[in-house]
């Protein structure tokens, strides 16, 4: 049986496996410190199409074909695909799902959407609903710009506090068949709002979500800081990062030693005048697929909690003077390997 | 067990019950045939909010409310919330969950988000994940308008074949203490694309979605039409109705008898000027809630597959020139009374 752990978590009676993982991501990218990692790279930030809508579309079905094409599946043998993106209406996931003909499961968590989509992957095999699930996410800088900020050609200047959208997909192939690296729990989050209001400033507005994700997950699991390897967030950046350790030591616990976030590794800030760091649900999403994962299947690292961090806001709920809240969502992931 | 059936269906082992339902509607609606079955309408479509978007939330969270008192439980005893709308990042649902404090899956399915969340309760449910969940939709006239059409003041004229969208919010609490009504299948909806353009004809977008989701059903449950007593789809509309009888004949089945649009219910289309009929995630959570159930719960019914449609499409993608490709999900709710 699936056991139900404190207030918000899961502790999966057999616990499924990642069978595969596809990333794709764009040329910025592909120059940062994890560039050579992905799977494919693009010159061509349009990927072949007319708009960035369409391009991002294109890199989530890439992505999933990739997951696919390394565990030797078609698409006829996934159950379920659960994907979501960024944009109004996760148009991208529409453009990528429709042309896999899976039954889908629309999400929307904001930059946490790659943690909603293999928390829900994981609970669909455990509770027997089929063998093989696909979560997916992604973004794109170009459509998230268009989408959230101001028009590219217009040049704007940004904060030091503000982050940088990366363009890329992640996709996951979740299932019950033997393979290095098993979810063995979730937490799901709760929406956190500390009031913030300030859109260029996400890694502050998610810190707090971060963090409450972060300590009911050692709360339900009974565990400590160091039973974890590493605690990986997904695109707090260097503010939201300082902000995560204040408020973590707050409540009498410290994870200094464990912290990666994906935004902070993605890019190289220094060269790449990134400010904060990445963000995106792509962000989390390629850093899993292309960093964290093979370290887990090595066995370097023993277990991992992935919390990837969303802002929940529109242009409309920020113009009408709306807060910022975040929400983050917790994956246990295990390493089989010796 | 939990039994996967054919490519897309589940058959649930132990059947979830949906504990209780609320709903909430606004004035026109209250104005409509439905008017007098509401658990809550409201002469000030702002709900007490200074915009549309905060209204949204609201609703959403009276609705959820209303579902967790008929129940006598309070929020805290839910385990996971599903919550969606049509508002681009999802906006209505952040702002009327984060009150409940429930942990929070966020959806997208355009409007079968209502089919989408209900699903994902039934199956959390029968996973072992929990003991109760609640899924909630909503949508809203004036958010609706200004998400995807016209500013209001402008008062533009709308084609026979436009819907009319519902100001609505239905929350459904789904549990394993027995009551009236069983969710006992789902059928996962795939992308269909006919390749419309037409978002002033979201019925004709949606149809194909209905039709592909209602034959599945029947093929996976190996059930004839007449095995249900209605098969009640969102919010195809009349254009969508008579496009869904036509492709649903060419399949060699005939659904006439049995069919049912929520979209059709719930407003009088010669008295109202709602053109096609109503639409929203809305609507047909709020026709669930306070018109299907009840007749569920009676026994008047025995069977009912309830086929919420979304149509996928943002402003963004319209202006691209790209097609309207509709989902729609399957769920077979059985009465236990008698």
């Amino acid at each position: 049986m699936n056991q139900v752990m404190g207030t918000q978590s899961i502790s999966f009676a057999v616990p499924p496996y990642i069978l595969s993982s596809g990333c794709v991501a764009g040329k910025k990218e592909k120059e940062g410190p994890l560039g050579r990692l992905f799977d494919k790279t693009s010159e061509d930030d349009l990927f072949g199409e007319n708009t960035w809508e369409a391009a991002e579309g294109v890199m989530q079905q890439m992505a999933c074909m990739l997951a696919l094409k390394k565990a030797k599946e078609p698409p006829e043998k996934v159950r379920y695909l659960f994907g979501g993106d960024l944009l109004r209406q996760g148009i991208a996931t529409s453009k990528g799902a429709k042309e896999l003909e899976i039954p889908l499961f629309g999400l929307f968590g904001a930059c946490s959407t790659s943690g909603e989509g293999l928390a829900l992957a994981a609970m669909a095999v455990a509770g027997g609903f089929g063998d093989r699930m696909l979560a997916v996410t992604s973004s794109h800088f170009a459509s998230a710009e268009k989408e959230f900020r101001f028009p590219l050609d217009y040049a704007n200047q940004r904060p030091l506090s503000a982050s940088w959208t990366v363009t890329g997909s992640g996709a996951f192939l979740v299932g019950n068949q033997k393979s290095p690296v098993r979810i063995t729990g979730v937490t799901i989050g709760k929406i956190v709002d500390y009031g913030l209001k300030d859109s260029q400033n996400m890694g502050a507005c998610m810190a707090p979500a971060a963090c409450d994700t972060i300590l009911r997950n050692l709360e339900d699991f009974g565990r400590k800081e160091e039973d974890y390897d590493r605690i990986v967030t997904g695109d707090l950046g260097y503010v939201g990062q300082s902000i995560l350790f204040d408020l973590i030591r707050k409540n009498g616990r410290d994870i200094k030693e464990q912290h990666m976030d994906c935004g902070m590794l993605i890019f190289d800030q220094r060269t790449q005048n990134t400010s904060a760091g990445g963000s995106g649900c792509g962000c989390a999403a390629v850093t899993l697929a292309a960093y964290i994962l093979p370290r887990l299947a090595a066995g370097e690292w023993k277990r991992v909690l992935f919390v990837p961090t969303g802002a929940l806001m529109s242009t409309v709920s920020y113009n009408e003077g709306e807060s910022v809240p975040g929400i983050a969502h917790g994956i246990v992931l295990e390493s089989c390997a010796g």
